[in-house]
């Protein structure tokens, strides 16, 4: 039996996904989108997945302006909504949502989950959060490591030295250190140590303890937010307004987690699941690969010494000659064709739109 | 002053074009389409460069069943209209008009035009087409030859002998002989050479000497022929219902010309024109390449360490990250994504779509 019964969840949706162009835009990126084919967007995933640990009551959803109705109505059950006016990174989202649950409930333990991420055993998710809001209890921050599947370079590290003997959570073990994406010869090193994992950005701690934290290493974001949370609650949305544009732009892991780590006040329990965070279209490639043998119908797509990822939105065919690891997507009003090996440089293509004044392409 | 009285013009229209799909379709051929972006299609242009020189009373387009309706469409002046009701190459499309013409005109000189060629220069044009003219009316079968402007091994090359001093027709020299399509090093040592011209497939004969040859050359091709054109013409389309399917199926080039120019009866003019027969997209790259230094609104196409040809009928924006050469091909219901490199291949995918059962495509 888990025993959750003091666990919030924090949803942060937002994020542009330009390596995901012309799929992910700026007026529906990746969260809302159904990159997976299984009927429920990336968004909607998540829910589900938290779903099966807490009820809705306990489910905070932070996105921004221009998505808080598409967000809405995909997740009709939701009751808390949090739209912060402009994107400031996951610091100031998290840290608002956390100081709202603090003031109802003042022993709550919180978990942040981003809202475009793929995990592909819902159980093993379940047991490693049960592990962690274990470890929290204790007064740690805690992050979920996901075993490397392979030496990317696209993800941060985590390092983790001592197990920790938390009842409850066998796996727990002390985090030495969080480190930045690495190159590829120091992710190799890493991988064969076997004491590093991938930094998910999935952090669970007591609401108390993050802003406790946040007072001593970022005391005016800290402040700016507490202004926010306190404010009666018809006033809520005009302070959150006005304060906001001030308040510090950081995301969480510099914010606390590398800072705590330091301290040793940071744990992290292995996540036994499938993870990826589908950064750019090679990753969207291996997961089509590893989900099902065809991308779509196969009378629709045409290889000739080709492969790789092609679809349109459209369901326009497609056929591609001679390009293996061809990357080939068709929405409706643009089309992008790149290669696996060049998939890192597609957010050029939204920031040229940009330059040349093409937004209604963004 | 050109004296062009007796010159009449067959213009084939057909081909399936199938390196140019999915912009060449079964449904829209070649001919059919604007591919040079001049607001007219390459039948229109033909038309009018043939326009130049004799009168619409003059000139016969022998299409197929399915494209009759789009070339009367296209020529709203074309008043010979000859529907051939299966492909079978050239010789039984351009053998019919011509025996057609030389039923009321037994002088008339025959000249045949492809309907999906580009021509730079009408007036050089008219220049080569008036010296083959005079020339025919020597007995002999003349060909334009093209200058070639690099080794291409995309097409046939015609070898001239001596000059054969034809008052009027300075440049016409003997064929030595026809060439077929070249490996690299052997049409670089054509080029080089000097004496070997591109051989555009462009005929100018009388029909009474064209006539004479097939009847020598192909007696049953000859035959059918003439019991087509002599029917009365109200039973003229039931003859050729019947006839056709039984007729050799052969090019102008293999019954005719080849076996000609061994007997010395085949005569070259110099073509000092630009010309192409656009038969893959790197023609197509290149034409376009020669008339605008770019491809549409430049707004509408995105390169990111890429260059090529980038097209959409539909004005979608297209972005191509990391591949040179690339060739990106869009119409309403298809996508071609090639470089190149590989745009002989592309016949493969209408090939493999037949095999699919997706006509539509096609």
């Amino acid at each position: 039996m888990r025993d959750l019964h003091d666990l919030h969840v924090v949803i942060p949706a937002g994020g542009a996904g330009t390596r995901l162009w012309p799929l992910s835009r700026a007026s529906r990126p990746k969260f809302l989108l159904d990159l997976t084919g299984s009927g429920r967007t990336l968004l909607q995933q998540t829910w589900d997945r938290v779903g099966a640990l807490v009820p809705p009551e306990r489910v905070h959803v932070v996105t921004g302006p221009h998505h808080a109705d598409a967000v809405a109505e995909q997740l009709p059950d939701l009751q808390h909504l949090l739209v912060e006016p402009s994107p400031r990174d996951s610091m100031p989202a998290i840290g608002l949502a956390t100081a709202l649950i603090a003031q109802e409930h003042p022993d709550a333990v919180v978990a942040s989950f981003a809202a475009d991420h793929v995990i592909d055993d819902a159980e093993a998710f379940a047991d490693a959060v049960t592990q962690a809001v274990v470890t929290a209890r204790t007064g740690r921050v805690v992050t979920i490591g996901i075993a490397p599947r392979s030496a990317s370079t696209a993800f941060g590290y985590i390092e983790s030295g001592d197990a920790l003997a938390v009842p409850g959570a066998s796996d727990a073990r002390a985090v030495r250190r969080f480190v930045e994406k690495p190159d590829a010869a120091t992710a190799r090193r890493y991988v064969a140590d076997g004491s590093f994992s991938w930094n998910a950005g999935m952090f669970v701690t007591r609401a108390s303890v993050l802003l406790g934290h946040l007072a001593r290493l970022q005391p005016t974001l800290h402040d700016g937010l507490g202004q926010i949370a306190s404010a009666p609650a018809v006033d809520r949305q005009d302070m959150l307004e006005r304060t906001w544009p001030s308040l510090t732009r950081i995301a969480i892991d510099h914010a606390v987690a590398e800072p705590v780590s330091l301290e040793g006040g940071i744990a992290v329990v292995p996540g036994r699941f499938g993870w990826d965070d589908i950064g750019d279209f090679a990753a969207l490639l291996d997961l089509r690969h590893d989900d099902s043998p065809e991308d779509g119908p196969p009378d629709n797509t045409v290889w000739v010494d080709a492969d790789g990822l092609a679809l349109s939105t459209e369901g326009v065919a497609i056929a591609v000659v001679g390009i293996p690891g061809a990357v080939v997507v068709h929405t409706g009003d643009a089309l992008l064709v790149t290669t696996v090996e060049h998939v890192q440089q597609v957010k050029r293509v939204p920031a040229r739109l940009a330059e040349t004044g093409r937004d209604d392409l963004l």
